[in-house]
């Protein structure tokens, strides 16, 4: 099932963003995705749980969170 | 065995410095470490092999690298 995830992951520089989006890149399951630097938004696309997702960019050593409107 | 694993870690911000030390300061046998911003060199002490530092500092999205002076 696909699922979309969307997360606030707190990045302050191009270098940030851009380990998230390798590490993204990387993930088994991603269809696609989006990490924007402004608003430290960040959606994916694919057969993942928000879980596994949360899980992966926790690695990534940011803060991680749910997103709220 | 105690070794000292030297890395150079491509890091733009301290946002990027900090989530390297962030996975560091969680990582098993870890005794000390020391992540320099300006050299871009990240020291690490601890029961860790070479390839365990790189295996883990690379789930950070950074590229990492051996260090050489």
């Amino acid at each position: 099932m696909t699922n979309t995830v969307i997360l606030k992951v707190a990045m302050m520089c191009t270098g940030c963003s851009g380990a998230v989006e390798r590490v993204l890149s990387k993930m088994e399951g991603v269809q696609s995705f989006d990490v924007n630097l402004e608003t430290q938004k960040v959606t994916v696309v694919g057969t993942v749980t928000h879980e596994e997702v949360v899980t992966k960019i926790a690695k990534t050593g940011k803060a991680v969170e749910p997103w709220s409107d």
